[in-house]
């Protein structure tokens, strides 16, 4: 287990700590010079916290590289992305609430739209609905294999998620899906002997699966990518000594928080102010909330910086919501930087606040954005020391030595 | 090999990367306040890079830890200085072009001046010229030893290095330059046993160049320090992916270049714009220009505050023909510093600069010099970051994890 310097350290408190992500928050400006994104922003909630508290930018697993959102958020839980690998299958498969033992294997599915000739049309079968999609998902749940238990589940869209479990299996294996259109599907490929069989159950299943989707007009095939088994990893409860509640929207977020062992917390909605009455309710249960906006991220990629900008307005728009809940420790970050000018992931530092009245030394700083998150009190400095400077201000860690 | 986390992540691009190195770059203010040699410098051209740029700082080596050029250089290169050692006598021998391969022992040797009692009276000979020095590398040349290989080659002046190349040897010996006069040089000690051989046979060989230098006035007597045998570096190009060029002026840059894999540019001239010149006659056939500017460092040795300015500025005024090149990442920096103050290298971070306008977040820094980079938006990193910091503004690295 991470952390063996800090654990003996760890001392309870009643103190409650909310870490707010907002994906993808850290942008660079649309042209040579100019705001980013969260500095056009108009958020006078969170600058009040910015003045009140220390701001810093955080690397999120080292300089230069850019982060796929699990190894960003595993940095800010507190494990080691460099260390601690989690494929996308076990996000997946988590996420939507598939328990995973080890041995398993798991992957993605995407339905998918084939010619007569086998060759990919639509790597996403037109995006078929949710609704549309069930339906088919079942037909899939119906496939059988020798010697292993399969089971599918659906996520959201064209999306769902395959489960193997049984004796021998591996998941070292190829993705099936060649990432573009005009060819077939890639049969599943082990990438070591151990995994022959695995990929032999696999190729049979997907085959019947051809068969029981034939006379679907768009989702009459499917592509399998991002094969993992359990990652076994420490859990987060247990390593920080905190009752830990996960509020997020999406699948993998939830799929993360689950997998690290948070709770995660149903609920209708989806808007920021959802997501906060959520921590509401559940707010005397936890010491620890992991409170996860998408849709910064989700505007990055779409190149709108506007929308991005207005992402962060609707969450510091609800932010007294989360405050009138008088939490102890509030850090507000991203998990990485999505510029909407690059449409991507980026490796550029990631704006970080944290406000906790009863500890925090103030600097300068009274506005929050990525400019005054550089010069902040806080420096630069790698994501995965976001945990203990949380404990720290919430009065949950002794001193070390004497 | 190092970087096991970012091979897997490099993917060719058809980018160029210029990493200017001005050697000693930092500075302090000659007084208790005041400006620092780059501040003190009129450099209108670097300014708009910083102002369009990112500005930070890097620790060389450690903080409180003053490198040599060899460390630093090497941390630059993405080289961990505290795991890969050079010895000084194989960075001069890849500096003269004279190649080392496993076994082989080299080191750096000093034409000296010593009485009829043996003593040294001039550590440097009077500084004779390459010219003099010339056929008196060429009567030590001449000496062979029982059971290896001896070669020597010219540096400049009064330096030279020789090689032993044969089965057995070892370089764990003690300089024999006792770094003082008056007193006679020291022997060649082993520092373990399996040194003894090595030891015996370059004690025989000093005893034969008393003996041919016998009749020159001030050349009658060498020093010889710096052991080494092959460091045995993986190779910067390999490791970065990268075709990589070095443009330098000074032998032992040079041959740290050529450690690390990189082409040594031939060219005339030691101005700036000769070296800028040289790149540009070589800037289709590369990714990646290392450009060495020496003599920041030498006036910082020299105690000359305002020659080490008017170094930066003349470094300055070419700066347009490098630019003219349209490089898309060019990093400014320096190894170390090397204060006018202390005319010595020292510990103080060093000033970076980072110009990618298709992917940089600019700070609110618009001058380059110490106290802009101290509050630029990179913050204080190690040198060790620089490569993968080039790496991902020339977008030659994927994305870590999904």
């Amino acid at each position: 287990m991470p952390w063996d310097y800090l654990r003996p350290l760890l001392k309870p408190n009643q103190t409650k700590i909310v870490l707010l992500v907002m994906d993808g928050l850290g942008g660079i400006p649309m042209g040579p010079v100019g705001p980013t994104e969260l500095e056009y922003a108009h958020t006078p909630n969170m600058d009040t916290l910015a003045a009140d508290g220390t701001l810093g930018q955080t690397i999120p697993i080292a300089p230069g590289i850019t982060p796929g959102s699990g190894p960003a958020h595993l940095a800010l839980f507190g494990y080691d992305p460099l260390v601690y690998t989690v494929g996308r299958g076990a996000l997946a498969a988590a996420g939507v609430g598939l328990d995973l033992r080890p041995g398993d294997v798991v992957a993605r599915g995407n339905f998918a739209t084939l010619d007569a000739e086998g060759k990919i049309v639509d790597r996403r079968a037109g995006r078929i609905s949710t609704e549309e999609a069930a339906p088919l998902v079942e037909r899939l749940a119906q496939i059988t294999l020798p010697g292993v238990e399969v089971t599918v589940r659906p996520v959201r869209e064209y999306r769902f998620v395959i489960r193997l479990r049984g004796e021998g299996l591996s998941p070292e294996l190829e993705d099936t899906d060649p990432q573009q259109t005009g060819v077939p599907p890639k049969p599943v490929i082990p990438r070591r002997p151990e995994a022959q069989r695995t990929a032999e159950l696999l190729n049979l299943w997907i085959q019947r699966a051809r068969e029981v989707l034939a006379d679907h007009p768009r989702a009459n095939g499917v592509l399998l990518r991002g094969f993992a088994t359990d990652p076994n990893l420490p859990k987060f409860p247990e390593m920080f000594q905190l009752r830990a509640a996960a509020i997020a929207v999406y699948p993998m977020y939830k799929g993360i928080a689950r997998l690290v062992g948070m709770d995660v917390i149903e609920f209708e909605g989806e808007r920021p102010e959802d997501e906060f009455a959520a921590a509401a309710r559940v707010w005397d249960q936890y010491d620890f909330f992991y409170i996860h906006i998408k849709k910064t991220d989700s505007k990055g990629e779409d190149g709108d910086f506007f929308g991005k900008a207005q992402v962060i307005e609707t969450v510091d728009r609800a932010l007294p919501k989360l405050m009138e809940l008088k939490p102890d420790v509030v850090i507000i970050t991203g998990d990485h930087s999505t510029p909407a000018k690059w449409r991507s992931h980026s490796w550029h530092p990631v704006p970080f606040l944290i406000w906790a009245p009863a500890s925090v030394r103030p600097d300068s700083q009274y506005r929050f954005g990525e400019t005054a998150c550089a010069q902040g009190g806080l420096g630069t400095f790698p994501a995965l020391q976001t945990m203990p400077l949380a404990l720290a201000h919430a009065g949950r860690l002794k001193k070390f030595g004497a």
